[in-house]
């Protein structure tokens, strides 16, 4: 399979043959181009274009620049494909590099980035994952080990003009609201560390003024840190631009439900093999609109044996929500870690162990009013040793 | 296995030999006494107490009294038990009554008990569903079939006084919020319609005005609704007073992950076996404190492919949430109607197959501000014929 | 669903109000008839006919009257169904009897019925199992604890005249080869212990002459021993006579690949609920023509870490046989108890587990001449402790 | 992650830099050393050393020179082990070369070489598979498409001097049973197209007149076709000579259980990476002295639903086998083919199915006198139409 897209891990994402994107608009020009039921291959840089080492102190991680993320690879321009079609890509393969065999979690600090938790764990810190193969360790977190579900935390095309300054709108309305919060309520776009492929000149400002940061999903698909969305998954992307423009990157090698640290999963640099296909007329015949809808793909590590974790939405100070799903799930993620404490894990290490390994989020209950019900699962087979009561 | 606590499918929960009961209290009898290491079954009303009829008309739903919900099997006294314990709770089974081989699922009114997309949905709807075996469907919804997952939606352990205290002081407070809403925000309690046991006199009337109503799960478990929480499961409860007082209800042929109609899962009368064992100490030992932690069972229905929809934070009307996961996950089930729809299924259908059937609701990412990615999946092999585009 | 065979517990299969039978013949009369789409429960009682007894001693096992098993429950007629159709059943659910919550296994005496291994543990042994819901455990045993996989060891349709003259011929002529064999190579036809619904008189002694024996499986399905035809499969056979004429027993809590004891599975009474429905002219459309073809059902227990034992067809004297997939599965199952013993278990209990529990059989390489490589797995997750190396 | 091993695709095995070998015999010298708990990758020529190309016409597989076969990588020599320790081998991962994205399977003349089915299907045929990422598709076999569970069909020890002569002794006399046999009873050794690393002279005479053929699995593991052998599995081997010396080869993409067409599974060039480790004096502590033992890794691709098809011990002539497991599973594939010709493949498209696709072959019942009953079960999941009746 042909590599379309290639990276130099010992250069930054500007300084690429052929430089990626880390805004979101419909004219930073294609990479690329290929047919419908072609395949390729594309190579990618971890998320925050080479910030952070393989080392143990966490000032990386606290000084991170999050106006660089997420550096992608692409556009892939698939021909032919117009606005209302729905994009058919399947994940073929995804792989690391056998010259950077490890990736990074991380807890941003509170004043940069912050996370799920952050209210809790403030400060930031870093793991480093090992690749072993199919596996993965960490010298920082013991007694752990498990199999990698790689996936590319962010997916998506270009959104059309009209589309992109809906987002700019919606998202400057609630940054309006609270304009001083730490962390902020949302990035806007920003002309700072802006890289569009090759475009250059007032197109380049014109652009980086507007273009929108990578950070949430939306609904061009985007940042959706769907742990699932493995090899062999198929994703039908809806398109509001000719060619689709599809691009990639954000590679994990495992995530956890929720991505909560927001640094993430197991961030990584690697490839990834696509192919391809339209459906003419898609987006209306099946009703796929707003957002991508996917297939997960079937080789997903099996796990069997879980320790559940619920939690319901009442504020930890006694304060009852109105079915506040973020409170119930936050209040299960810390019901975990109070676990993994009693275990001899630090809070930190509980904390980066539930967004790197392949925990399970869900709701159950969203209806029974004034409690939602989240569960946070970890499969017991990623610890080494026995961590079950009776 | 011996069955100690019986029902009679004709009478409601009050008129049994041994009633049950619907509000939680810590001065509710127990219907009997067991000793850890014993295995005992239970027979369990489903949920309204027989209000529910199977026919094609919506009425029962529409009028629903939801004071007399949940009527509850139990308390179970488990001898030797003290706070501070872990209650370890094994379904060591889950099973149909062969006279009653039906089960419900409906939308509530928006202005009688509301759902989760009540907004879209406000008028009452019915669908019933035919057991046969391991398999159920039903006349109201063509083309599925599928293997139930049947648990309890609800299981808990008395609160303490204190914690009842607790909970009534913060539910009122947020009713207080806005009490004229239509849903309401939480349920107060109420002397309607009360069910506990065989008390009597004025210590029946003390208890229906402080009972906590059961629809909410709370620190002691209760309403949770965790369609994993099947056949060979163990749960550890946190114990608030002596003898641990366990009681179940709600049983489940299945249910999707959100129960998102309300009404419910596949609501149905049962029987439950379970065991019953202590670990002297163990909430401190393990930390699990504030609520349950389970392990799921090794027989769940194993689905392998998938059809997953993404939801994010923006409310359909265009306004940016702050990581809403509520949001989130509306607009996910949102959007898998609107396929289903595609595939000629009404609204009213769709929505109660995505709150009847096995479907996975995931939270992907919560930090990626300011959009919550929340996934709805259904598997595929619930429809006898293909609904997959390509 | 409706109880159309019902047996009583404590009378032996000739006694019951409607006998059931022990013997293929077309000219059994049937049990019942049922129309194609219908749905029914039928009662089983365990294979010997009540011969085993729930203690400690095996001389009931070394005794076992062999002449008495199978006995089945049916037959059941078909309306509308005849020679060349397929008959398809589906499983709907398999179920303990509550008054009988325990099954037995056992190793055959070499000289009363033998068994895989039976050069190697030629003395009667027996085990208990108890049923605690889908988890069984034996006091024989110790350290093991598993969810059950319920099965039919045996269902089929009754031969037609001509398929059975052909079973007699074959089988006779097996037995000629080596009459005073023991074990014996073949059970030809005997009037001992003959059980055949209501026939009575010269009918009685007619059939009783000519019905074939139910151990081994044959064209009509029969005593396949398929452990994964748990509840939910669905079963094509072919029909040989008008009706069908289906039968069912030797019911099986669980059972390991070979059931290699050949007493047996975990073997129990019980009831099981079945559909019938008929492919027209399916035989042939299909090419079902010989023996009936399967889907399992979707709730098994699911496995994820077993330790899996090689054997290769090299007799353990080191004569080398030419591809004999039977030298080499028995010696991946003496691996297999070599390993257990290590680990503490007599090699009679061993050996019984691996009948037992849901072992898996595979053929791996049968072309690699001159050795198949035949395996053995067990699931590590049956055992309460940890029993693997490193 | 190193690579210890190299090979160049346009060279044959002979030709390599450092040339691997093709039969086993304790003085074939290590290709490279490494410490217990190193890891280190290895490349691998596909087992018949090139002979097969990507073409439609099978007179390549017919005329096919087995006396090269399998080409292995190796001998590694682990540092520190000794006869009686257990050698651990994980199979990190395994991978296809990019630069030869497809494999083989063929059907053997019975003349030369023969397989499982060889007096039904005797002529040569071959179908050439290309790889997707983790798919695989063949244009010889229309409407399947399936994941790859890439194993090593080939990887073993060396064996000591007299474990070797105790080889050749029980062959040899096999042989001599019936030397006119077509195909051959067993293969002995021969001095023809042998390949023994760097060994040249009198040495390379002697050791390729004792040196075992690479066809049958044996104690050293070996040519064991274990398709479930896969990425992230441990074996753990019983040692025969100084370093364990450890060789690998024959991968395949995919193998359905049996690898019944001989050649074989989905047969490819490749790379596979390894961690190895010992437990000294582990065959007496764990009684794993004959035989390999593993355990499956975590990522198989998962399938729900499969057909399975049985077959008993009679000879399709008539004639009554005591208990003949191949027998058996001969007409268990023999059914599932005439199934699929219904469908409209060819028998030979269907046979080849059987071998490539990650189809289950399991013993059901081996003890059911005269009639063992075997199947063989296809994954629905691998067609990309429906092939279900009813």
């Amino acid at each position: 399979m042909e590599t379309l897209f290639k990276v130099d891990l010992n250069k930054s994402m500007d300084k690429q043959d052929i430089p990626g994107h880390n805004r979101w608009h419909p004219d930073i020009p294609a990479a690329f181009a290929v047919d419908p039921g072609e395949s390729f291959r594309m190579e990618c840089l971890e998320w925050t274009d080479g910030q952070i080492k393989n080392n143990d102190d966490p000032s990386d991680i606290r000084k991170v620049n999050l106006e660089r993320v997420h550096v992608l690879s692409g556009p892939v321009y698939v021909n032919g494909v117009e606005p209302g079609d729905l994009l058919v890509v399947d994940i073929l393969d995804i792989g690391t590099f056998g010259e950077q065999p490890w990736g990074f979690n991380g807890i941003f600090a509170k004043d940069n980035g912050g996370s799920f938790l952050t209210d809790y764990y403030p400060e930031a810190a870093k793991s480093i994952w090992d690749f072993h193969g199919i596996y993965t360790t960490s010298r920082h977190i013991p007694n752990v080990k498990f199999a990698g579900l790689i996936h590319p935390g962010l997916m998506g095309v270009a959104p059309s003009q009209e589309l992109l300054n809906e987002w700019n709108r919606r998202e400057k309305e609630l940054i309006a609201s609270n304009p001083e919060r730490v962390p902020p309520l949302a990035n806007p776009p920003t002309e700072e560390s802006v890289v569009l492929g090759n475009v250059t000149g007032s197109n380049f400002d014109r652009i980086a003024k507007e273009g929108a940061r990578t950070v949430p999903p939306r609904e061009n698909g985007g940042n959706c840190d769907i742990k699932d969305l493995s090899k062999g998954s198929r994703v039908y992307f809806p398109v509001f631009v000719e060619g689709a423009k599809l691009s990639v990157g954000d590679l994990h090698f495992s995530q956890g439900d929720g991505e909560i640290t927001f640094c993430g999963g197991i961030e990584m640099s690697g490839w990834i093999e696509l192919r391809v296909d339209v459906i003419k007329g898609g987006m209306a015949k099946y009703q796929i609109k707003t957002n991508p809808v996917y297939q997960p793909g079937p080789v997903n590590p099996h796990y069997n044996e879980y320790i559940v974790f619920q939690g319901v939405s009442v504020e930890p100070n006694g304060k009852q929500t109105y079915l506040d799903a973020n409170v119930a799930y936050r209040n299960a993620c810390l019901n975990a870690i109070d676990f993994l404490k009693a275990q001899g894990y630090t809070g930190e290490q509980a904390y980066m162990l539930l967004s790197a390994a392949p925990v399970q989020g869900h709701l159950a209950g969203v209806v029974d009013i004034p409690n939602t019900c989240a569960t946070v699962g970890i499969p017991k087979e990623i610890f080494t040793k026995n961590i079950l009561p009776l």
